[in-house]
């Protein structure tokens, strides 16, 4: 870490402070300027708070030199993180993997029939939420504990493994029993106790980034559940928030190549959130997989104008068909199956 | 609600669309232009998501012209609603409240200590974070319970009352006992568990603005807590994400007029969080007594630079007591008090 | 257009804005509802300004149904438009175009040299730039009229048509003589006497998306050049801005199907702005392939550390035709050819 | 500067670089860490390019330690400046400067009635946009010379000086002649060309901020214009674009303590452009004057459902009057008259 302090900050006060990281542990180098000096500080950072140094009034700047997370960081970890979901394996050139079905789970007979389609289309791994985070207490909120029940007959009957999104703690053993990936949704990114709860098991999970979180914010919310004691984090990125009104939310595929150069961890792209609008979804698969993603999470309806929630993102299952069709081919491209 | 078709929409599919609307006992009103056609639905619209309507094909736009929220509404509730916190009055031209404290509650000698400051510059309600929402797992996560039995025995001795950040549900029976102002904070705002949660008791709820909450989405949110049964709920304005880098957030203070014409709720603003830097928070705290706020929330700390959260952006007492002069004559300016 | 009243607006004021709009030659249609009444406006409303009819305060709302550009519309114009670059065609079909070079023109044999090394690999168009916008005044501004004219021998030695950024209008001759295509950057986006100047010669236009320009905005841009009588546009993404910091901006991606669905004209990305980042450049590069561009920009240096302008995004020649190679790979896998 | 080199940085290319910005005049200090080396840069840096140094592989990480700009800085400059517009002097505790007037002139008579308004108001200064940048080529573009000479009539009727924007240096004359202040548009903020020529005159400069700038960049566009010679430079805070859908911009008000800190230059505030509703502009307006601002310019008509553009945030002189009454009041809390 390096701090630079004010070029006339009192000897006194720069000796309490050299004083003060020598007591930490570190130890403190010291550059001259002209107009400032600077310390260096070597050793184990990870739990200094930048802002708590800030607050000494003759600190100009602090620079963090080292990344703030240690257990998914790749310099600690060089090799890739490959996530087993009940048999089905994510990451390290791993084939890309589909996950797909309804945003919402309406029916058990809806859902088994969106299962069957998207199974024969080449999906591997069944979406569909039981419990909705939506903007309007006056939403649709989800079906609750018979959603689960819905997915887990629908695992039944087609084989494939279930993801569902998590939005709290007293619903966990419910989720671990019946769940094979749980998702951690945006809007929960930051619900600290949440992390904590889902770390302390040893299930999949799906950390999707928040609207407004920066890389580091969605690496440090990695780092909450691995520091819990799970190391199986994949990251799934939905999109931001920005000005742009045509969509949803402005998707940053960026974050492969970043995440796969900071950390071990696979990265999915859920193309469905990102764009809002199910007439984008497709380029923005394949983009995804061209940049490298570990997989894609799309949401299918059969009836979309008829979906109790975000029809207007879902694809009908011929459309689904033939974008897996296109991904493939762009997986093989880039030297990956799918 | 204004829905615009397209042009080419088979006849089959608009009489379906209106069959749709009229089961839902809406009137539908029709105007054709001449690249569209548009349905105007007259009737309580609110349960209605824009979302699904545009997932039909041959639907181009939906606008809602009735806001979606009902309890919040200041149309269905033309008078101000003042909420009480243990006997301090907010909202309604009441006197300016000031809420200050540390950020994190650290221990309960240094807790009573700043209490006693601020309470003798001019501050009605104690601020102090037993529970701590932190980016890092690595940074200190609040006393917990210990932390809220300091708060309650710096009431004791200050007779001020309390407000304190609730993060999750398995701790409410905790703080409906001892804080007097439950805070939900940014990244909670969209934890809706936990603002049902709230919303079944009857505690004041100070609930602040997401990272990247619109003002709608953010009254969406008091509107999930007076839906649940709870009517006391006070916005808390804490800056907004964006691109600079100045300022650890950016202040949004047009919220004030807003809120204040849209709702009928009182508005607090956060200039410490929304600055992250002490030497802003004197001059954007009085101008958002100036644009109508009803109080003010403050981070305050003996020795900023010992504090374990957020150091930074806390003021000293003697430049809270100076702050808290210059908001006097500005309330004043503004046929308020303080 | 569909327009809001408020429910309480007089009788008068309803006759009055019914008078103003007919005698603008529109047919007025009216739905009433329970609590707003609205006007459907019928015929071309592309010269009404929103904000102007907001200003009415008996306006509630103001929805535009019909896109304000009408040149750049496909609606309007149903074919792609192909631009040809001094024998080099791009859009509608045709092989993906690589333009590439160094951020700015620092030398001729330099230049020539880079030149011919990015032909060699697969480039058929030169970039470079000879004027430079730089955040600070003590910056390298650029070689000027030099660094043109060094542009025209490396077009002489290597056959390349070249593309180079014009900032100002008293220069629009020096680019007609010796530039195959102009480029309008992100700064000047909306430096509406330069748009109005290009569009009065009819050389192709590269047009880069503002820093922080809505889709729309970027495409009334291009509706300035059209208008103005040069139908030789062609959209050049290079990332928005946003609160993310590991990247110099977000690339946006959904432009690719958004521009294609809604215009007519050729789509570009510039991935070496959009990251900032020579070690994304690559993997966006393939993932913008896949989502259907027709060409793509990319900075290219022989000694990027030794660059007076973005060395940081510049490739060095090896990884340049390394990226090539991939990138033909995936236009083949998504039935286009480079 | 600090420099950050990674850890398995070849000796030799340590020594060059060493070698490289010695040769720049500079003194290089070191310090050596577990896993990295820092280089700090004692000298003047102002002219090293941080992302030029981030070319080089062995380079982690740049920090800026001394701000890039000089003759805007309040470190060298530690006076504030006023700046005299005819007369009317803004800046360093003189009395708050109101500026008012139409978004654009219309005719020379509706021109100088508001103009006679808003001086028997309070108004010190006459705005009025002679060209007018329009998103669309479609909308009103302003009246040209004819505004100015219409401003000019204004002004010798009622005494005011008068301020109004400059889109293009080809209309540089005619600003100096006629035109008291010279306002650089938001869309223009970073047109290099247009602050270089203005920065050639001595004619006051009211400098906005671009809609997605940040501070730093904002100070640097200002230091483009006092390094071509004129230090008669005003920023003017008019919103920045976020995510926000309510008002049309989100007026940061921290810039005021920022900039005076940083700076030595007058700030004013536009609550018009930074809100785009009228109904905001007074809570706006008063909030910028408690932080400190040294004026406003507001949009003022008498028609404004008349309005060629932005009528939707310009106020009737009477509740200018009354707006102009409070400010004053506030003006007073805080130790400033107007």
């Amino acid at each position: 870490m390096i701090i630079t302090l004010k070029k006339n900050a009192p000897q006194v006060e720069v000796d309490a402070l050299i004083h003060h990281f020598e007591g930490m542990g570190l130890k403190v180098n010291m550059i001259h300027g002209d107009n400032w000096n600077v310390f260096g500080l070597v050793g184990d950072t990870t739990h200094l708070d930048e802002r708590s140094i800030l607050a000494n009034q003759w600190v100009e700047n602090v620079q963090r030199v080292q990344a703030p997370y240690k257990l998914a960081n790749r310099m600690f970890h060089p090799e890739d993180t490959v996530v087993d979901v009940s048999g089905i394996k994510i990451g390290a050139g791993q084939p890309v993997v589909i996950m797909a079905g309804p945003c919402a789970v309406e029916s058990k007979e809806g859902l088994c029939e969106i299962a069957q389609e998207v199974k024969s289309a080449g999906a591997e791994i069944l979406r569909g939420g039981a419990y909705k985070p939506r903007t309007s207490p006056y939403s649709f909120q989800g079906l609750g504990t018979e959603g689960v029940m819905d997915l887990v007959e629908a695992r039944k009957r087609t084989g494939m493994p279930v993801v569902s999104e998590l939005m709290s703690v007293d619903k966990l053993d419910e989720f671990v029993e019946n769940v094979d990936l749980i998702q951690i949704g945006a809007r929960n990114m930051q619900n600290f106790d949440l992390l904590k709860a889902v770390g302390r098991t040893n299930k999949p999970v799906l950390l999707k980034r928040g609207m407004s979180a920066t890389i580091e914010e969605w690496i440090m919310s990695a780092e909450y559940i691995m520091a819990s004691g799970n190391p199986n984090v994949i990251f799934c990125e939905r999109g931001i928030r920005t000005f742009e009104k045509y969509t949803r939310n402005t998707m940053d595929l960026a974050v492969v190549p970043i995440l796969k150069d900071k950390t071990h961890l696979p990265v999915v792209i859920d193309p469905s959130h990102a764009t809002g609008d199910w007439k984008l979804v497709k380029a923005v698969s394949l983009a995804a997989i061209a940049a490298g993603a570990d997989g894609l999470i799309i949401e299918c309806h059969n009836h979309p104008e008829m979906a109790l929630s975000d029809g207007m993102q879902s694809l009908k299952p011929e459309k689904f068909a033939d974008l897996v069709q296109s991904a493939r081919k762009v997986a093989e491209a880039v030297g990956r199956t799918l």
